[in-house]
């Protein structure tokens, strides 16, 4: 089968892999009807997540089952199937708790790659969820982005404390926070701030349920913020960027009481024990656990209420796959979508 | 009247202060009952935190009003009564969300001084809880307790989401960790790990409620509260040191999915994007909102189903303060108490 494989940072490659065969009993194979490329991608793909020789990429997938191990019990050949970045066996404790991104059993998708034509996923039976029928082509990529982006910033908006009656702040108009900014829609809140300096991202943060648009960052946002609400911050606080600036932002945005959801994943950055203590906020985050939200969003997504897929402002077929990192790396695509 | 200054690290002194006066229509005038020495004043003390000149101490205080200012309308002179270590108006937007360490018009009683005899009181409407009637001496401490470190100790309970069924650890020992361990016990938890490894406060932190003692630290002691969870960590975690060894040893103790809730003043720690990333707790804390929850600590205490005033392992007469100062340096003393 063809697969990205990143060879250096700025240097992936679409080649010839091995296809993938079930390795454990819960395993399934999927054929992918469609991948992605992450902003988390972008990490190694820049050099500041280093990688040790050639490393397949992606963990981004939906597709159709094409063959389960002796195992598996729900999930069928045939299925249209979507899972999240970490396999779980969404039935250990940490599961059970709604968790299933530090599940006891977890396996992080991206050591397997999905930017490619079949994926091994492991504990098939709790990580993937099927819809009833497999969807029509123009409604994959909504599906596909049930994946991950719909799902962390969902998740960020959930660990924000969103709500009916509150104000919202979304720090990043990247893919996750404008799933941010549609969280906080669906959830009811009733003002979204989203921060964004870009015009197409602007948009299409208005379009997913923004009611307010700053383009201040750093500290002149956090005045912005401030001065949209009383001199207070807001209610809630979505991160989805993670770098120094971007967490300080979010804090500082927030109200004393307020919560800070958290989904950029933060590399670069310490958060002083001064400015949490006097922020008073409540600061949860991490890896998103997009299985707790799986069956919900499937279900929005048949019944139209949600269209995700909309992030996906460029489309490559997989052999495209370097163009495809180049563009997000220069930010001439918000999202790209990997024909398969 | 006598009051404690202090003049440079090491150097208290309680020597003749002018007696305070109404200043604002919302002040009250109260004559202290008793007062204590905080864990936070050793910071100053120490040197930690600079000090611009002679600094009045000591922000914890109960007693009776003398003299009440002319906006002052449902505290009258004559009642006993307790406030935090913040005024605040108990009106205002995030008073009512129950945040009144961050009230809009608070005024830090550190910057007055009750280690003395008398003390102003602003906004006294807002900040004081009166009983119902003036209670004993021997009452006293458990009022005075409540004043700061039981209030302090249980807002981080409360944010740690402690309850029934939950698994709390707590990671400190001093008066607030105590606290923490009484209030676990209060609001159900299950099993309360305290950890110390000092025999008097294992003692009392065994008499408060906890269940299981720990004596190892850092990532010794995190390896024993897995043991005790499963592996897992617990839901729960009290934070009441303020190191940077205190807020990892708490977050790395504490499961995916569980509460953090940190009172430690944590003046010389950084969090670490990455820890926080992945340890996928929920982090709240900061100044308690110890006003939150007066009325009700005060029923308690007014039932005797607490006895808080525990802490105090040391009393001393207000004029031999530095005594006091210097038992708490030193660990000889858990919490001092001043006479007045």
């Amino acid at each position: 089968m063809r697969g990205a494989i990143l060879y250096a940072p700025g240097d992936v490659r679409v080649e010839d892999r091995p296809d993938p065969t079930i390795l454990e009993p819960a395993d399934a194979i999927i054929r992918l009807s469609a991948t992605c490329i992450c902003g988390s991608d972008l990490w190694p793909y820049r050099g500041i997540e280093p990688i040790e020789g050639a490393t397949p990429m992606g963990h981004e997938y939906c597709g159709i089952v094409e063959e389960v191990g002796s195992a598996v019990t729900t999930i069928r050949p045939g299925q249209f199937v979507v899972g999240s970045f970490w396999a779980s066996d969404d039935t250990c404790e940490l599961c059970q708790a709604g968790y299933q991104s530090a599940c006891e059993h977890r396996v992080l998708m991206g050591t397997i790659g999905t930017q490619a034509e079949y994926a091994r996923i492991p504990l098939a039976d709790g990580t993937l969820v099927a819809t009833p029928e497999p969807p029509s082509s123009d409604m994959v990529p909504h599906y596909l982005a049930a994946s991950d982006v719909l799902g962390t910033g969902w998740f960020a908006a959930v660990a924000a404390e969103v709500g009916p009656g509150k104000t919202v702040a979304v720090v990043g108009d990247g893919a996750v926070g404008l799933m941010g900014v549609l969280a906080a829609q669906q959830l009811g809140a009733e003002r979204i701030i989203a921060m964004s300096r870009h015009a197409d991202r602007q948009k299409l943060a208005l379009d997913f349920g923004a009611t307010d648009l700053v383009t201040e960052r750093g500290d002149e946002g956090v005045e912005r913020i401030k001065d949209l609400t009383r001199g207070l911050g807001a209610h809630s606080v979505i991160e989805a960027v993670g770098t120094q600036e971007s967490m300080l932002q979010a804090i500082r945005s927030c109200r004393p009481g307020g919560h800070v959801g958290f989904v950029g994943v933060t590399h670069d950055a310490a958060i002083g024990g001064m400015d949490l203590f006097m922020s008073l906020v409540h600061l949860h985050g991490g890896p998103a656990p997009v299985r707790r939200f799986l069956p919900e969003h499937l279900q929005l997504i048949e019944n139209g209420d949600i269209q995700p897929g909309r992030v996906f402002d460029l489309t490559l077929p997989l052999d495209e796959a370097a163009e495809g990192y180049r563009a997000l790396d220069e930010r001439r695509a918000i999202k790209t979508l990997l024909t398969v």
